[in-house]
């Protein structure tokens, strides 16, 4: 099961490489511990919802964005491993049996 | 400023509304107590990674789904009140202080 912290981590984290920034740079900006954001970017901690603005206000990134690339990600991991069944059209079935 | 928890928990309410389900059997579904799963969807607790997947297991909804409405209800309240300044191009300035 693929866990929101786990790619809200990856993107966050890929999102302030992109920028060149470091740790120390971030988490001064967002007022969080060194520690603390690094668990957060490795989907070790959950970030209550004033810490995530706070981190996306650091990296000057919109929280919409950073949900939108999170749900993309979602989206492929659930197409690998949907965590909700896919519906099989009835015929199909019986085609595929009776072939 | 518009936090993650508040929308996510009008998505999470919308979504049962509309299957025409309860805060009872979504509860008894995700395995999450009635109280509890009442304070997500008013957007009073934080929701760990799991217990959201639990839900969303509950309602039949891939996660990314979810994410991707919060995501676009957070854009469209970003846009009334941007929580990261918007660039202001230099020649706008210019020519707005000239007229």
């Amino acid at each position: 099961m693929t866990l929101l912290r786990r790619e809200l981590g990856d993107v966050l984290r890929e999102r302030r490489r992109a920028q060149g920034r470091t740790l120390r740079e971030i988490s001064a900006t967002a007022a969080v511990s060194l520690g603390y954001l690094s668990e957060i970017e490795r989907g070790e901690k959950e970030a209550s919802s004033e810490l995530l603005a706070s981190i996306c206000g650091a990296l000057q990134l919109p929280l919409s964005k950073v949900l939108s690339d999170v749900s993309s990600r979602m989206a492929e991991s659930e197409e690998l491993a949907p965590a909700v069944p896919l519906p099989v059209p009835t015929d199909t079935v019986v085609s595929a049996s009776a072939a």
